[in-house]
């Protein structure tokens, strides 16, 4: 059976690459142990001992429980979202960071955050795609595979409190149904206050040497009975079933490391075609994602109110652009796109050399090619329409609309994400709403797709919208110009949805309600209805389609690379490695490790305005036990080659032992472009320091309470 | 006596710091020897044996005889200059590079290129100082010393070919007469285009690592007899009394390497208020220099004339600017201003342990610190007034109506610059003047540098600048913008020294053929000249005053930091050290060296446009003997802790026994400050790798003549 192969075929870890499933680590036991891990590798496999059992998924970002009452390290940049539901009017947490300074003062962070503990795994490959004729149609093809994937998740979640999915391996070769707890109350308890978080921001993100303190502690909430439950004053701290070690000591260049958390996504089993429309992605990246952090910039910069909504939003977009513009010069740098040409014509000569294997794989293969490239003649248009889908009013109306009709049928014949048990998080989602609303902000980024759809020809622009746009400025002969301001005016002149009542009123509305309001945003959603659904349609077929074709694809390329982790699907991935620097180009060497004396010397104004009390500490050298023994001072970061990528973010660094000896929370520039080709040469995660989080909160912040639950003295 | 006491005291040589004079090396013969030095020291300090018999003065660059037929290496930017005089309508030689393939191709450079050859050292203290009275008035010491230093040049330059100068070092403890022998004949050999030269340009410029091919070769000519001439085609090449040995090996991390050249000028005997005024200088030049940098670049990207005239000044105007902004970080990185007042603070303190001491120098050094003071009320009328000075066409002006006054005195009582010896260079470059100049460029300059004189309150504003602006326009009630659009008006229509016959005829004219003329330039600097002899006046009671006080500040330092290297002074020095890299931050480390592989991982769009034939060869990686046996590949630049300055730019770096192994270029950025305070750890020289000269000459440009006359036989 093709989807057992995995399981017998022991994978051969590639220098630094591998994001492993848990179960496949005991076969790894030589290559861990050649980069130093000391411990049983069994254990790794185990998701109900620590470390894996101490894993948690924030959805987007990774956390590890580190106390018996709950407490979970992350990344600041993963709470920042949070930082700005649990903030009271005036508050700006996440600029000026928080420290309860008891379990009291700790925040709600609303009924939107969610943690999830994963509980375990079962292939349901045979369930899910075992049953289905070759000769199935592509859109019938789809439904099926998400009528079994539903069926498998009702099934699933009929356990209290518990969250599932299926996620598919290795581009549909395997499905594995996911089975997680879930805890739904999440207080904040710590965060840093940005310049010590995002210490240099866009200056050095993703940039070596970096400075950046990007750590927070939140902690689990539930009932006084032990159970997980709803946000309620009267819950009290979680006990984790596991929970790591706090290292006191580190690592040091050389060091192994491990790290374990929810990968969000990988492409390298992509072909060659996917990634030449990744580089034109990334290109229009660039330009879009500029545009849009210098709204946000400007906007911050001109209405006090804009900081609390956006803050968030535009260091996810001034990420993105980094991230596109590395990306972009990575794959130049490396010859990414060739390189990958040639891995897929070393695929075609596989498939050629075998006539039985020709007749089975080619067309696929060829087929697949052609999908993949299926939408470039609608780029613009489908760029544009993304940006449409910006802003957080339309997509608002849209999304209520579409679950008043969902809900006119059977629950299991609704489409995923319009279910009963995606209730729950609908409503939290539109009640916190306003926490990231910015309405100038909203109708600039409409006025924009609305003029570059306009400026489309003819035969690409959406009729839909034209006509909704006709409609709403009739003036006979009025321009692109008018149309656009006749929209602007009608769609945010008193929008219903910019009030949190009759956003929630609307969740419970019949589809009747939508089409007879006269609100534009309601209105828009409303003609824009049959276009959703038939674009919906279309991809429907297209992942059906893409379900037969992808895993002949996916078997060529496991034959001649074989021993290659599956991409990253969110689920829980542990990659490991060892604590190391690299040249980026020629004549420059990086050290591993930066301190807090290199994060003085760079201090000055903004994005390098270190808080005065941090810089008064680092002044008054006292480390106690925290100083890095080599350096005789303070290691802020670190980097090291283990594999990962978004969603990674937060996840624990273990020590050969499983101890915290530090937070990943970035990759490097120049490894930029990983999630398409792994460089090991020059891939590498970066890492704050346990010592610089432990002597933050010991001599800067005097959070003795934290330290002590850490299971650790102050000493400063 | 207070000059003999360096010739007593052995210099101590602090680490990689030292631009030592000559007759100072055999003293150092345990640091040469330390750092690797395998010669006799004592021949070091002869000025009539190799090497120091081989290298020459371009006039602010530094070059080396090479070859028995006068064949100079020098830096491509060097002879920028040159090669605009020595290019044909159509041609540009600095952008596109030449190559002479036989002696008859070499280009003449024009009458206005000297080269001179150091022939001799004469301390000659106590005839310009020795017999002045303590009582003398500045302007009348300052006039005393100048007659001195007339009286000993004139004497010195009654030998044929010989050119004199008396510099002053440790602050004028000692005044030394130097001569030299001058060249008169110089043609361009060979220069690399721009994107070999100046590869990464702007970008790279200051920033290891970097990959400049930045080397040129010219060829000394003189009569058939043997002497000096003037050039003439039927001149020889020169025989240089002594030549450099060409290494076909290069250095390597850690080696020895020395370079003899010309540093212009270095301030670390200044004073603290001194180091203070030039932070302000620097942000004033960051500025300044940014807007002509601007504007230099706009007329070369919009008029195709412009290019010719004004690359080599862009260039080194970007170069200032480069400079002011790496000064000024690297003043604010290592706490310059602090620590030269610290300096400072412990000779006030030595001064002040010793009554009779304190009595003889306390108040000169007082006075010294007021007389540095004393600009800063006038500082940004100096500054426009700079910007005007600017204008070729006003300095030309300016110059012609000096020298028509100063002819009508005895030659010895003339000001210096405008004596029958300087007749011949003030000739040549009156006719050189068309090859940089472009109105337009010229007219931005005056009106910029008149709009700011014209703001300034009227208290600043000189009255003899204002009275010819509202001369030239009447009309009452004229304001600023109408002034200065009207002298433009009148400057540039039809300027009378924009023709070379016109400047040639007026160099001979008497003053009251310049106060008759209706041109504008030369009415503006016939009403300027009495501004100017003020000034004059004045600046010469100032260093008569400066020339009184000075020395007391340097027998203080002297005796607090004894064994430092007396500033640079334009006269010949060596510098030794090794061949080194550094970390410019914390986590970075800058390995020495860089190469061929590197150059073409940055190749791309301007200003990493390398040529096809550069490409083509390194890709053929064909390296014949010029690889690196640790690198296996060409080295094309390296870096090395040796003290150097402007002036240094082609000095050859020797190893060490003395052998060509490249060609200092630059300094680095975090170095840049070096000037006033030089800190080891991170100033560098940077120099081209003698193996990438001979590889590129040999496979690139398949120069083989010029490699056989290097000594060597082509390889490839």
């Amino acid at each position: 059976m093709v989807s057992l192969l995995p399981l017998l075929l022991a994978p051969s870890a590639l220098a630094g690459e591998g994001m492993w499933e848990p179960r496949q680590l005991p076969a790894l036991a030589s290559e861990l142990r050649a980069a130093g891990h000391a411990g049983d590798p069994t254990l790794l496999a185990d998701l109900h001992q620590a470390p894996l059992g101490a894993i948690v998924s924030l959805g987007g970002c990774t956390a590890s429980f580190v106390s018996e009452r709950g407490l979970l390290a992350t990344n600041r940049h993963c709470v920042l979202g949070m930082a700005q539901r649990a903030q009271r009017p005036g508050e700006r947490l996440g600029t000026d960071g928080f420290y309860a300074p008891t379990e009291a003062d700790e925040r709600p962070t609303g009924a939107v955050t969610r943690i999830t503990v994963t509980q375990g795994f079962e292939d349901v490959t045979a369930t899910v795609v075992g049953k289905l004729s070759p000769r199935l149609e592509d859109r019938a093809r789809h439904d099926a595979i998400d009528t079994a994937i539903k069926r498998l998740v009702a099934s699933c979640e009929r356990a209290a409190d518990t969250r599932c999915r299926v996620a598919a391996f290795e581009e549909g070769l395997r499905y594995v149904l996911v089975r997680s707890l879930e805890l739904r109350d999440v207080r904040l308890v710590m965060v840093p206050p940005d310049m010590v978080g995002s210490y240099g921001d866009e200056v050095d993100n993703w940039h070596w040497p970096r400075h950046a303190g990007d750590f927070a502690f939140l902690r689990a909430y539930g009932s006084r009975d032990g159970k997980p439950a709803d946000p309620d004053p009267g819950n009290v701290p979680w006990q984790p079933a596991h929970r790591l070690e706090v290292s006191r000591r580190g690592v040091g260049p050389g060091d192994f490391v491990m790290i374990a958390g929810f990968p969000g996504r990988t492409e390298r089993w992509r072909t060659a075609a996917e990634l030449a429309g990744e580089v034109r992605t990334l290109q229009d990246r660039l330009v879009e994602g500029g545009w849009a952090f210098d709204l946000l910039s400007e906007a911050i910069r001109t209405d006090p109110t804009a900081a609390a909504a956006l803050t968030s939003s535009r260091s996810g977009i001034g990420n993105g652009v980094s991230a596109a513009r590395g990306s972009l010069e990575s794959f130049t740098r490396t010859g990414a796109v060739a390189r990958v040409a040639e891995r897929d014509a070393a695929i075609d000569a596989w498939v050629a050399a075998d006539p039985a294997r020709a007749s089975r794989l080619a067309a696929p293969i060829a087929e697949l090619r052609a999908l993949v490239q299926k939408h470039e003649g609608t780029r613009a248009r489908d760029l544009h329409l993304s940006w449409l889908g910006r802003s957080d009013l339309l997509s608002t109306a849209r999304s209520l609309y579409r679950w008043s009709r969902e809900r006119q049928r059977p629950d299991a014949q609704r489409r995923s994400g319009y279910q009963e048990r995606d209730v729950a998080r609908a409503r939290a989602g539109l009640e916190s709403l306003d926490s990231g609303l910015h309405l100038a902000t909203d109708r600039a980024v409409v006025q924009r797709a609305l003029l570059a759809l306009l400026a489309l020809p003819a035969g690409q622009q959406p009729p839909e919208l034209m006509a909704w746009l006709r409609a709403t400025t009739p003036a006979p002969g009025a321009d692109a110009a008018a149309l656009a301001e006749g929209a602007l005016t009608r769609l945010y002149t008193r929008p219903a949805l910019a009030d949190t009542a009759a956003r929630l009123a609307l969740f419970e509305a019949a589809p009747a309600a939508f089409r007879a309001s006269p609100d534009g945003f309601l209105s828009l959603a409303v003609a824009l209805g049959p276009w959703d659904e038939a674009r919906e349609a279309e991809a429907d077929a297209e992942a059906g389609a893409l379900a037969r074709v992808r895993p002949a694809f996916a078997e060529a390329l496991r034959a001649v690379q074989p021993g290659r982790a599956a991409d990253a699907n969110s689920t829980l991935r542990v990659s490991f490695g060892n604590v190391k620097g690299y040249s980026p180009r020629e004549a420059i060497t990086y050290a591993p490790q930066t301190t807090v004396a290199g994060l003085a010397a760079k201090a000055g104004p903004w994005p390098f305005a270190a808080p005065r009390d941090l810089l008064a500490a680092i002044s008054a050298g006292r480390w106690g036990p925290w100083a890095d023994p080599a350096l005789g001072t303070v290691v802020v970061d670190f980097l090291s080659d283990v594999d990962l990528t978004g969603g990674n973010s937060g996840s624990p660094t273990l020590d050969g032992k499983g101890r915290l000896v530090g937070l990943a929370f970035d990759t490097n520039y120049e490894g930029i472009a990983s999630d398409w080709v792994f460089d090991p040469a020059v891939s590498r995660g970066i890492h704050v320091d346990v010592r610089y989080i432990l002597w933050y909160l010991d001599a800067v912040l005097q959070a003795d309470r934290l330290v002590r639950e850490l299971g650790i003295e102050p000493e400063l």
